[in-house]
């Protein structure tokens, strides 16, 4: 796998936003390749994960599109194990492209790919309390400027599929604790 | 969904052959964008299914990549649901970004996905007794010549991750009727 | 579809009280026919949920059976999904005989049948402050005069099946937080 | 469990034909009431279980109904356990009301309840040779007179869902050795 | 099963500390043989389960056979059904040797094995507010004479395998709420 | 890993009989400790997998104890993958204490653990064509002399949980080739 020059980049995405954009184009300064995973790839419809896995891979894509950056990146998506994390690792290597190292600032993934021997690498967020996904959340269920927070291609789909309304509802089930 | 202009085309691509690439090429000639979903994404290790979801789309992504194919495509995978077909186009549609006609040759996906009021498109394969998929990983196996019959990038992929000898062994497996 | 005269009525039943026979009445009243559908099936043995699906079953048909409102109804049992809130409804719609429209008062069974498509409709529930789950558990885990609450063959299957000792030390559970 | 006047009659009701409907008069001859429990559960859409849970629960309740069986039956579930049969016994007594005696001709039904302790009771079945699942399937599949096997709610409704067209279908993947 | 002279000793063992050991003792001193089931056994890397079922085993089988208990012992493994409380009782028979006698101070295992009929005796712990899970793994993570808690090959294996490390930074997470 | 001095030896052990005993005799005049670890451990009730995992369990603990092979053994357990073949090296490491080498005649697992970088043994046993399990299934199915096949513990808990009646019901589905 030494020949590799490829890294992983990985995260839940809900929804891409410009701290994720920011990050990426800082990984594609370091690396030839990245495969963009997309994590808890099973969950929707909820307020911490409101959006398919499929709408997801659509923001994305089409984002990173029209900023000229698709050409260098490879989507793949990653489902939690519900607390099996010792088949984490592995499951990320099968349902992805290989790649030689790793880049996240979530503490667990990072403990789990450092056992497992990969170098881990942290990412200098973007404005980090500003870019931050429940924060974007929040705006976007309130339907307050959160444009500015995305890139278009991701706010252009959001208003298409319904995504404010949802996050409106899904903020309210959020502060009553309930989750069906 | 009425305005989207985007396509679904799903195979199992065990692995991405010429017959693959000249039907994409076909449907990419009557879409404007197409959702490339590898099918059976949980299998690998078996003679039908040699291949992890990771190198397939590592092999599709590196082809259509050198192909000039990558930018009005986009990955997504799909696993079989284990029988519960009521629930499999559903299942598509929460892990693929919006698609508005379905390409297909399988019998079963045609049939769920016209009940569930789905346009599905056959596809006019390339010399469909040469380019398909259980004869050319039986070539493969013999390690006779298969080169010629998959992109470039995917012979390179499949030499460096040892798959002539991993399908040696599958075959004989299979020959034996033996799945663990 | 169009013909069906057919509603849905989703609930968890844990258990069967007066509040949900009164809503069933007034469903009963505007339709021809009710799906009465169990939901988080799998669950039990827990404070939230602590009848089986077996159980909760026996009691609402042998209630409904006695009430003499068995004939225009069909009992159907839906799991949750874990979170995977996407195949929700198609997983509803696989376990129940076809229906037209949907009663619930849950705020995410409303979004995503809504999201779907569906007509979805809320119900008057009887003295909502009496006539509530976690209420009457608490008042049968305490075995205070909670036959008054409930249908008398839900009274009659909770003592027959050693429900009250089975509340009463779930609920202890839960006050300790302990969920095993 | 002594007190228990309840049987269970197991089978999958692919679909729910005239042989089933005599074995269950011949068991309300004997027994006051009835759990029918659709087993295999979760698949559909194959040759071997063609319909849902959903449209087999909609023919057996209104076939019964229109029968005026309805009323000393509960209809419940089983999914199959996918070869954990160890688990199966004490998966049926979750999901159905309780039941004391068994009524089955299916050889590994009748070990695993017997081994746990259950009286088993065989079916004589109304002239196996024509009322069989198989052979009714293929009929229906070829729409050559399959009406008289059934009862009229059960035809209405395989033609309502479009069950000949699917049965049609599903042959010929039978037939082809292909299953998804 | 009246002659099994054999009894289940059930905890997560996480880690395996001489209150266990005291424990063990204490019920060897009453039965002939124990099967010690390691439960939540598909747990790993969080607070609350570090250590993966594997690593378990191999503290519990070095710790017996140094004390000299091994003879008498099988080691036998549960995970944890999510909520199916119902089906715990027989996942648990289906899963360790014959057993005629439970010893457990968890309640909810008290509750499902009594109704299911068996015989369910307290344990006394060892001056149960030293010797108890959630204190021991904090002190392991400060790493501040936790060796004296555990049977010496528990505290080498904990050594060998970098499991102070690994709860450091789990203890982290679980202050921050922080569960992947 | 390097200081580990102990090996895995993998199978289905239904039942353990003396060609299992003569090979783990041989694995143990080379290794200090062995990790048996049994197979395919959901299944049970079917013709190819007859005994639950506790039976096996049960069976192959008590023989190694008369056989005074106990004290160099560590039993586990790993169930299949479903086909999922990628995960199932990471699955059998996380479920097993450590091992350094693995012995095995399963030409997939072979594959597997090569593929994972792991050394894999073959074994020499005992007079293959008389110890080999579906052969000895078939005795046990027919009550024919097959005592002298297993160990002598095993011979006793086969009769005692009434596995002749088991295999002789299981044999005739196999033949009919009903699976429930």
């Amino acid at each position: 796998m030494s020949g590799i020059d490829r890294a992983l980049f990985i995260g839940r995405f809900q929804p891409f936003h410009k701290g994720h954009l920011h990050a990426l184009k800082w990984i594609l300064s370091r690396e030839a390749e990245v495969v963009v995973a997309v994590g808890s790839a099973q969950y929707s419809h909820s307020f911490k994960n409101p959006f398919t896995l499929g709408e997801r891979l659509e923001m994305i894509a089409t984002a990173l599109k029209e900023e000229g950056l698709w050409e260098r990146v490879i989507l793949a998506a990653v489902p939690d194990t519900d607390g099996k994390h010792s088949l984490w690792v592995q499951t990320v290597v099968s349902l992805c492209p290989r790649f030689r190292r790793v880049y996240t600032n979530e503490p667990l993934t990072r403990l789990l790919f450092e056992e497992a021997g990969y170098e881990v690498v942290g990412i200098p967020f973007l404005e980090r309390e500003v870019y931050e996904g429940t924060k974007i959340r929040r705006i976007i269920a309130e339907d307050a400027g959160w444009e500015t927070f995305v890139p278009p291609a991701v706010a252009r789909i959001i208003r298409e599929i319904g995504g404010v309304k949802r996050l409106t509802e899904l903020v309210k089930l959020e502060s009553k604790g309930i989750d069906k």
